[in-house]
């Protein structure tokens, strides 16, 4: 622990919209956010790309095309990292780190991906190394999760981390247009990027379930360590499938206790029921919804993503930082004593949706219905409606292995009346 | 800051549901929260008032009826408050405190009472003051808003903060009940006292109320500063209404910055539309609604009472509180910098829904609408049904202040053909 201070100087990696709304409300309510803090905040100076771009608000003064002059400045207290993506964001933490600097980021890809040394190195040099900005937004999870349910057993956690495909599911569900329709639309309103791949294919969801899952489980998550699946080849009929069912289709990033104490960890469409707390989460928005042992069922909801928010989430951890700096001591931090295995992704027991095109004659569902039995999976339900020559076929299946399902829809891909498997997706049996 | 410690030895004062649920679970799960705080956890000594109770898994040598012996017990580093109520909690809690010890605790009333002069103590001693259970049992409010948002500016907060009277509105709300009818059941089933008064006046709520408005906006407020109004005179007439009017009336806390800078702090029904967050927390569950000029709307959900779901709160303090005393150091403390004055209820802005019994003849709605009017109260929509010779007017205004509202029905009473003003309820715009 170092001596106290009474001038906290903060150094800043990168400038886009989240670091040019924190600059600005570090300067609008300094006053105010200085006192909070114990000691006067000073944002000295920020490391961008082009010198030359117009920042309204930022004094030329204070900008930097070098960013390590900036972790390598002993006058300088606390960085603010928000140029994103791994290097050279993690290359640059670090140094700062090692130079005896806190560090507030929202970097959820670094950390899903090289937490633990930066965790480490954090420790050993006796810092702050603070993250609530990388998952959810503006929505405090990471320190109710750190700190407030440190006292129970946390069983699962199943988030909506990601804005950009619950807008998309949201307009699909609720205006029954096709996924490639509201992509383009959530583009041109900026909701998406150019390159939609890391929201829709469900990147940004697994490093933030990585995140989370370390956290609920006092281990160390990987995004490798995360199963995986977008929401792309969600089709129009899936939506309307769901519907019918009252259940609503959301992309979720499940973190969870497996029977033999392993842990679970992957991002996957699910059908929820519409009753589930989850399922009223539209557009932009996220939620946290959390079990634990002895605390029940929780929910954190807000906002996931923009500039304001997020400047929100970074400028609580900056205060929260600076109350440390300012008496000489160090936050909590995140114990990972839990040495926990990942379950393969073969034995994972959900429910499942199966939509299948069949020939539309007699003995076919009974046939079937014996293949789902020599797999070993029970059907819960199937319902049978007429298309000409054709049927579809929808069954839900009652709780089963993700491997026992793969080999079960193998079988039903050989039989000759089986026209087509549409789609395959996991329901949650309800909260 | 004491030295670090390798065994923390915990007193607890109380052991009623809650304190059986605490002891129990710190038995059961004493390694892992041991290793999550950084020291052994022992639980050294419970005081009770009657030492002869049966306690299942609790050894009867831990137990005294000498409260006192536990909080100058040198030995002790720790005490966990669960007795309840204003003294001898309050008094045994600042013993403690001077003695050197940090506290736990879950009593709201004595926080909304005398919080100010316990959290100054415990600054001034050094330790900690930890109260995560006192509001909203199991969800984790108080950590979020003293700490995730101190960088943000709270403008509102809105909480379902008692389960009794969420699960009685529920109840009338879904099953078309009388009050009366629904506290009955609630309490034979247990979750209503048999004296309901905290709870149905709206008492419980307020001393919440009071300690998140401190919390939201960094200054002290006492349950005496709530202006208190509890669900006795909510009728299924009013529920009826709302349900037409696609709202639900619920028991708001509600902590809120006025325009000129005061804040608000009160507790009363309110109807709010269907579409707000708040309207689908259902039964017994709580939930706090935040609204933040950078975060947006946050909301927290859970269950707010109950034996496990408030151990679970407690036991995260007392990990966190733990691993303070492991290395030799104290928490972050909320800061009450900002003296801010309440502003009087007259003052307070919200719309209105009146539902007044009129003579049924012609003339009467220009009568009525001229008295709002003259009282300066603008009417947003008005509904008029016969019923006989009279005829029931639902009025619901554009906001207002109350000063304005009460003069207005003070008028209406004085008409001839005002027969009754059956109910003046406040409703929520709009999330």
């Amino acid at each position: 622990m170092g001596a106290a201070k009474k001038i906290i100087n903060i150094g800043m990696l990168g400038c886009g919209i989240v670091g040019t709304q924190v600059a600005t409300l570090l300067h609008l309510n300094n006053e105010e956010l200085s006192t909070r803090a114990g000691a006067e905040l000073v944002l000295k100076k920020i490391a961008v790309r082009n010198i030359n771009t117009l920042r309204e608000g930022i004094h030329s003064d204070k900008l930097t095309t070098d960013a390590q002059s900036i972790v390598d400045d002993p006058d300088i207290d606390l960085i603010i990292e928000v140029m994103g993506g791994i290097e050279p964001a993690g290359e640059l933490i670090l140094r700062a780190i090692n130079n005896g600097k806190s560090v507030v980021t929202a970097n959820k890809a670094l950390l899903a991906s090289d937490g633990a040394d930066l965790f480490s190195a954090a420790h050993k040099a006796g810092v702050d190394l603070y993250y609530e900005a990388a998952v959810a937004g503006a929505i405090p999870i990471i320190r109710p999760m750190r700190e407030s349910l440190v006292g129970d057993q946390i069983t699962r956690v199943m988030g909506i981390v990601n804005g950009t495909t619950n807008y998309i599911l949201t307009k699909m569900d609720e205006e029954g247009r096709a996924f490639a329709d509201v992509l383009k639309e959530a583009q041109e309103l900026g909701y998406a990027e150019s390159d939609p791949s890391a929201d829709v294919d469900g990147i940004d969801a697994a490093a933030k379930a990585a995140i989370l899952a370390g956290l609920a489980f006092h281990t160390r998550v990987t995004a490798d360590d995360v199963f995986t699946q977008g929401i792309s080849s969600i089709t129009q009929d899936d939506v309307a499938v769901a519907k019918a069912m009252n259940h609503v289709i959301k992309l979720l990033a499940i973190a969870e206790l497996t029977s033999d104490d392993k842990i679970s960890v992957r991002v996957h469409p699910m059908l929820i029921p519409r009753s589930h707390p989850l399922a009223s989460v539209r557009d932009a928005f996220n939620a946290v919804f959390v079990e634990a042992k002895s605390a029940g069922q929780l929910m954190f909801y807000g906002r996931g993503a923009g500039g304001a928010p997020t400047a929100s989430a970074i400028l609580g951890d900056v205060v929260a930082v600076a109350r440390h700096i300012s008496r000489g001591a160090v936050g909590p931090r995140e114990s990972d004593y839990a040495d926990r295995d990942i379950a393969p992704i073969g034995e994972i027991r959900t429910q499942f949706l199966i939509r299948l095109d069949v020939a539309d004659k007699s003995g076919v569902l009974a046939a079937i219905a014996q293949t789902f039995a020599s797999e070993g999976v029970s059907i819960q339900t199937v319902r049978q409606s007429g298309r000409g020559n054709e049927a579809e076929l929808i069954v839900v299946t009652h709780s089963a292995t993700e491997a026992a399902l793969t080999s079960t829809v193998s079988a039903l891909e050989k039989m000759d009346f089986v026209v087509n498997v549409d789609s395959v997706i996991r329901v949650e049996a309800g909260a």
